[in-house]
């Protein structure tokens, strides 16, 4: 199977589905994006390290993560979202000491806030990308992501949001037809809800 | 100075100061308690490593650090509270690879995570457990932790708390008078509302 290599888009913040992050990511090589809902903590870990001038006053858990590494003279090399069952992201990290390559299955939230730490590049396979990857009109798209990403930042680092520390999607998808639910989503995407597109997606992927 | 062994009491969660968990530490050989504020995300990851029934679908955070220090045989062999400056507790974990020691600095909450899942020691310096200790009934408190530890463990596995990432004390205390600040930790303390003793008590340290 052939590997994509992907960027970091931005996350997008739901102000109606409490707790609900996406992370988009988009394929360096064509249009598609890739939305992955992530926890509250995850995306405020991944913003955090997308925002250069931002340093949090004590280090969070990827940052201890990344000395920890250091300290031992290992590198994450790269990421790979290598699957997606039941709309669940699986990734592997692959690190590196002295030329002994190891790979480790993490969460993709986990993966991808590391990667930004690592600088490490961000991969997933065609299959995966062809499954749940959503076309976005990019210059549009391009605006409402930095938008909602420095919304989200701002949110975020104000420390006063509400949100669960685990995403959680109000709506349920399973009542829907197969039919219905790729119009929801051609809606939602034409909505820049990328939550809702994200889960509905995932609810496709399930049938 | 002197090292003192703490062991993990438990968490205890405060219905009215949203995002506001306690973890409460206990001296080996004493009965002090000392009470330190984190934020949800690492109340979560304690809670469900205090749980050994619990196993969580995919790793979290500190799960996949406890894997990757596997794969690359490195220990992390005890967690010391080495600091305390306003209000601010600094943690240092003590890690060995080949006889190679490394001390990583880390948010006590991270280090307490980590201990937790490599079986290591915690220890904090004699002077910081008199400045910061609380005297608890330890038969009341025993009860009441395990209560407040099951309470604290439902509502975050059933992943619909509405708290904020970092933990956030809705109350000032700066106006009061050390007089009043040492009437009211009293008072926290018999209420065993041990978020506001915390932040009653850091108020005070400050002074």
């Amino acid at each position: 199977m052939s590997l994509v290599r992907l960027n970091i888009k931005g996350i997008s913040y739901s102000q109606t589905q409490n707790g609900a992050y996406a992370l988009i990511l988009s394929e360096v090589d064509g249009e598609r994006k890739l939305p992955i809902v992530i926890g509250a903590f995850e995306a405020q870990s991944i913003a955090i390290a997308l925002e250069k001038e931002i340093k949090p006053p004590r280090p969070l858990t990827h940052d201890l993560f990344k000395n920890f590494a250091d300290h031992f003279d290992i590198v994450v090399k790269q990421v790979i979202i290598h699957k997606l069952v039941d709309g669940v992201f699986y990734s592997s990290i692959i690190c590196e000491r002295d030329t002994i390559e190891e790979i480790i299955d993490a969460r993709t939230s986990d993966a991808i806030a590391l990667a930004l730490r690592f600088k490490a590049p961000i991969f997933t396979y065609k299959n995966i990308l062809d499954k749940a990857g959503i076309y976005l009109k990019t210059q549009k798209k391009k605006e409402a992501t930095t938008e909602q990403e420095e919304a989200v930042i701002e949110e975020l680092l104000a420390g006063d949001d509400k949100e669960s520390v685990a995403p959680k999607l109000s709506e349920d998808f399973s009542k829907f037809s197969l039919k219905e639910l790729n119009e929801m989503l051609d809606q939602a995407v034409a909505d820049e809800n990328y939550e809702k597109a994200a889960a509905i997606r995932d609810e496709i992927s399930k049938r």
